[in-house]
């Protein structure tokens, strides 16, 4: 099981490597959303995003001889920019499984961090193959995106620091989820924390896998969700991540892209904070569903911000379909 | 004279109502530059730039009687916004007079703060005299955007603040500069808390009447610039900054439109961060003279983010000509 000393381990491990990104706070976005909102800024995480937690701790968690041998991921795309970035910061080699259809700037990033780069196509091919074959060639260390507790213990110190820097306690807690990963770390750091409460996974409306398994009491597989929210593609959450987001989760928000695109704009425009679409969709939740959380304190994790401005502006100005 | 306890009653006045907002570094700025960086992330302040923190002290520093009779200002944006803002928040009235082709999006932020705003034709109309004709038909109090101390010394708080957050001393510190009053509080606050700091104003190449002034030790006024640094269109530095910038200023660092484009850039994908032409100025600057600060110790001021994601985008793929 994931315990929150593995939590606090994670934490002392990532203190002075990881920033301790602020917790921004906005009263023209209370206004709209009609609650406190106290927003973790993870875009604002080296790489870019809350994944360069996990990925750490789970590099850091590895002996000297496992990390000589080097190390292996499969990402959509922060969390192979974060395990590259943490194996260069501990002087070993990285091979990263990706999409080839990934944005240009995370395949861009992860190798200038020194990472090796293996692409596949995501509609046809399956990504933990491709890894595995690299693992049995190589010897190295596979570093799932989110089923292993060492990366789910690096993601939960984003909840640990955000509940430690608010001087009440929160009612409720909003994390974005692809795997589950992010929030079950999240969860067992929040509900120790603050027993009572409430957290929620937010996801996709196209990519409601982890709404579908909670309601189906098992782990239900989706067809790769067509969704501007390209680190929430996945098919399936974790045999790990799902007892524990069974256990722990309130409930599960989903949202349409294109309220999503209109949270982007307002983060831009008003709080002067880049995010990718995956970096919008737990504040994109928080909004869709804003009468649940009337008048209430809620945490929200601001999860990445590793898009293009070319991007960024297609997303924007409609180019690019939701 | 500004001194620096006028800056510390400005920032006794300012503790718990302006952010203090986070200073910012980037291993990857670092390397661009071959210079160690400090970022003031002022685009962070409230309303989106440093301009509120001179705004309210300067409304803090009216009598009763005097804020009964409302205030009035005029500027190309933020002050306007600041002056809107800080009314607001001492319950009296403002009203500001605008340039009519000011951004959309500033005319919007500044009526939203319950001011009146009466516009005026930047190219052929004086400001200051339909500001003056509000001041004498309603008995309200001018707050001019920089030649006025309890504005300058607001502005000052930010270097203060940067100084005071950072552990060791800076070498130089590049501040943007229109009419010269953040610069000039800047500097009374750093050569007092840093001597042997170099502190620097920062100018659009369009826009560089500050350099003209100072090589010939009097005021020169030039055309309205044509400057994508709207924040910068001055046409001339105030008689009170003026004489500070000639005793305080190390130099003027002057800098071309693409090149700010080139750092609103950077700054989006890399430190996700908004910023608007004039809010780049100051690093655009650093970086088109960075061999003058090789190794150095540079703290930098990011001084807004008040831009429209449209005109963001415009900017970023030419359509908005330089």
């Amino acid at each position: 099981m994931l315990t929150f000393t593995d939590i606090e381990t994670a934490a002392a491990r990532l203190r002075g490597v990881a920033h301790r990104t602020p917790v921004i706070t906005s009263r023209s976005l209370d206004e709209l959303i009609g609650a406190t909102v106290f927003l973790k800024a993870e875009n604002l995480q080296r790489m870019g995003a809350f994944k360069f937690r996990g990925g750490y701790n789970a590099v850091n968690s590895l002996s000297d001889a496992e990390r000589a041998r080097g190390v292996v991921a499969f990402s959509s795309g922060n969390h192979a920019q974060a395990v590259a970035l943490a194996a260069q910061l501990h002087g070993c080699a990285a091979t990263i499984v990706m999409p080839d259809d990934a944005p240009a700037s995370k395949l861009e990033a992860t190798r200038g961090y020194g990472a090796e780069v293996i692409t596949y196509d995501r509609y046809t091919e399956d990504r933990a193959a491709v890894a595995q074959a690299v693992v049995e060639r190589r010897g190295a260390a596979l570093i799932p995106p989110f089923d292993y507790y060492p990366v789910m213990a690096g993601q939960g110190t984003t909840a640990l620091e955000l509940i430690k820097d608010i001087p009440e306690p929160l009612d409720a807690l909003i994390v974005c989820a692809g795997g589950g990963g992010f929030v079950s770390g999240c969860a067992v750091a929040a509900t120790h924390l603050s027993p009572g409460i409430e957290v929620f996974a937010s996801e996709p409306e196209q990519g409601n896998d982890i709404e579908l398994s909670l309601r189906a009491g098992r782990i239900v597989s989706i067809d790769v969700p067509r969704t501007i929210c390209d680190g929430q593609q996945t098919q399936s959450c974790g045999l790990l991540t799902f007892p524990i987001m069974q256990a722990l989760l309130a409930g599960v928000l989903t949202v349409p892209d294109q309220i999503v695109i209109q949270v982007m704009r307002f983060v831009f425009e008003r709080l002067k904070l880049v995010l990718e679409p995956s970096g919008a969709n737990a504040l994109a939740a928080l909004l869709h569903h804003r009468e649940r959380f009337a008048n209430k304190r809620v945490g929200v994790t601001l999860s990445g911000g590793n898009v293009s401005v070319e991007r960024f502006a297609a997303l924007m100005n409609g180019t690019e379909a939701c």
